[in-house]
């Protein structure tokens, strides 16, 4: 088929007949389906139930330094844990504190400190008149949502295939010192599945901003989360660069298991110098006598280290591959060629990233809706929900069956040429 | 032996010498106890090892409406741990937010939140110029670090028999509308064991504050940690006091499973009113996907019901009677009717409150850590750390052993007396 853009206005109108008739064929399967969410699917979580083995009433409660893990006390984790989030932070044990059971929430305390206390002694951001972060688009719906709550002002920097577009971000960091921080999903980025090079992380880590207190909120969520054993991205660690480019504090780093093990009962953590820590723990001591060191020891135990995780992981990729496969196919089979969207084939992550023509995101999520399929909100993926070009989609393919998916894909891409057809009519 | 206060210079002179000497063989026993803080004992903690078996991986981990507990989602917490901690709470299931493991996060955070985003619209605590907090004393040390952190000014009232001087409380909470809050123990007091009278929580729920966002923290941290079967406290469920006396937000209740379960890997909550919870949701929504709901169905399949936690609170009370009644014993062999000190029997919670002659906690406290044991820091049970008349210590009879208790007690009154009589001869 050719491109919509060179057909006729009859043959959009056709075209537009025969699609529209499709659509009224597919709402009447009535479907129930959900792409809007990273969740893991009941396959995946499965993968984990060994874990609610490895502890029972005839084991030794206590952590490798004696420490009955049980009681209270351990502030920053106990010493296993702490090697076993150092491995897959790439950073060494006393360069981590580990947290509860979600690094969302440990991004919202290191923004809520801020506010509140400020950073390593500057100005409290809550007493500022302005405070700003850089936010790459398309983005984590959930990191805008805390800069949002806070007042903070928000600042779209487009994405490359290479990460964030480094011109921008260095010019805006280093004239404004309104420009408090950033946010990163620095591998398999959400939604793009985009891996920052490692000129990018270099230039990030040689950032000389306008404020002291501008730092980058560096989220590794999707570091051990490959789908291809032999097709993986590689990440330069940043801390290491951050000191050899003098620049020890400007970096704090998040991880957690939460898709590793079970989302929410999971163990999260940051990573960051040593000063930074200093900081964070002068709070962190009035917040909490300590976070879960028993789940902190059942992690431990079951995945032993960074091979486990690692051998752990390849499981989750082989359901996830055939799903990732399932959506791109559709993909390309469908819409290749058309000139009607475009996307990204990741090589690992959780999201698929889908490109509408302008002025066509909100109307086929709309119809996806209408039909049964449940996509993430348009503009979702921008600061404010505001997509500036009503363009981008984000698609999860995690959580439902393969066979689902087939079906919300098959849905997914009628709702895109159905738009794309009223769209070239419309104008 | 006669009230030290009667004695002849010659005869504390004396006395002197006496104790000095069994001071200095105490010291050479090289004791390395610990009397400083509210754990509980591994004997206690041995207890809830059952814990560890009720889930494994035959165990089906959906709650009670079909949700996936391993999997993300549910804010507030799932259908039985609300009703489980509702029964705790004594107030109904929806009027319940399911935390994390330290019932200490959820009140930092819920005054974190009143300083940047205020109370149901009200301006953020973070903008006014003064807040101040009442601090019943003495109390507990944990509460006052959380207020002195966010700079909010803290205001001694004194703990009656019958909870706070509501006096006091009244005329300060109606007259000055920087008052935005007060932090109670009701039950079982932090240190003293002080249940709040009837009359107390009526006034508590009566209170007529100038600031419209004033809000009672009442931390109803022992309310099923009794020592007596037989003796138990009873206090008024606040929040039906509360809506009674049309006052139905004024209060916000914590709870957890800290000192029943786990510590520090238990699960906490809220109970609050339905406009204090629609005001929670909205920040609690940006911070998080949901606490450990694996954890939640964990203390809910082994626990059972109140019936359960009450069973379980019987044989940790088995534990903790003894101990506490050692302590209590040598308090009254030893100090009774020497006017040097003052105690208070409790009936339920973590400690005993002892009031030395003023100007004489500091010394003691030294004194005991000078021959190896370790006392909660004098002070510590009022804000800033600052006693005024340097008279309180927090006793923690609960985690070391029951004869290790007998050590440690004999070394306390010792160095009571020792401190007494120097006290009296320095006049």
């Amino acid at each position: 088929m050719k491109p919509y853009r060179e057909m006729s206005r009859e043959e959009l109108l056709n075209l537009k007949a025969e699609l529209e008739e499709k659509y009224q064929e597919a709402k009447a399967k009535n479907l129930h389906l959900d792409m809007s969410r990273g969740k893991p699917s009941a396959e995946q979580l499965d993968l984990s139930m060994g874990m609610m083995d490895v502890l029972n009433s005839t084991v030794d409660l206590k952590d490798s330094e004696g420490v009955d893990c049980r009681n209270y006390g351990v502030l920053d984790g106990v010493k296993e844990a702490k090697e076993l989030l150092g491995q897959m932070s790439e950073v060494s044990p006393d360069k981590i504190i580990i947290y509860g059971n979600s690094s969302l929430n440990v991004m919202y305390d290191t923004v809520a400190r801020a506010v509140t206390h400020g950073i390593m002694g500057h100005t409290p951001w809550g007493k500022l008149d302005k405070v700003k972060f850089l936010c790459p688009v398309p983005g984590y719906d959930r990191h805008f949502s805390i800069t949002e709550y806070f007042g903070i002002e928000m600042i779209n920097v487009p994405m490359t295939p290479q990460g964030p577009d480094m011109d921008l971000v260095e010019k805006l960091v280093s004239s404004d010192p309104a420009v408090k921080g950033i946010w990163c999903v620095p591998k398999y980025s959400n939604p793009q599945g985009i891996t920052y090079s490692d000129e990018t992380v270099r230039r990030f880590a040689a950032l000389r901003p306008a404020a002291e207190d501008f730092r980058i909120f560096w989220d590794n969520a999707y570091c051990v989360h490959h789908l291809y054993e032999d097709q993986q991205d590689f990440l330069l660690e940043i801390l290491d660069e951050c000191e050899k480019a003098g620049n020890p504090d400007i970096v704090y780093k998040f991880c957690s298991t939460s898709k590793i093990s079970f989302p929410g009962s999971g163990v999260a953590c940051i990573a960051t110098s040593p000063n930074n820590l200093k900081d964070i723990k002068k709070q962190l001591m009035i917040q909490t006598i300590g976070h879960d060191k028993v789940n902190q020891l059942r992690h431990v135990r079951f995945f032993k280290d960074i091979d486990g995780i690692h051998e752990h992981m390849r499981r989750h990729a082989d359901i996830m591959r055939p799903k990732f496969e399932a959506v791109l196919d559709t993909l390309e089979r469908e819409l290749g060629g058309l000139g009607i969207g475009s996307w990204i084939r990741p090589r690992g992550g959780y999201f698929i990233s889908f490109d509408a023509m302008e002025g066509c995101a909100k109307t086929i999520v709309a119809k996806c809706r209408e039909a049964g399929v449940v996509m993430t909100a348009a503009g979702a993926t921008y600061p404010y929900g505001r997509d500036p070009k009503d363009s981008n989609i984000r698609i999860a393919p995690s959580f439902p069956a393969k066979e689902e998916l087939a079906a919300a894909s098959d849905l997914f891409v009628l709702c895109v040429k159905l738009a794309s057809v009223e769209k070239l009519l419309d104008k």
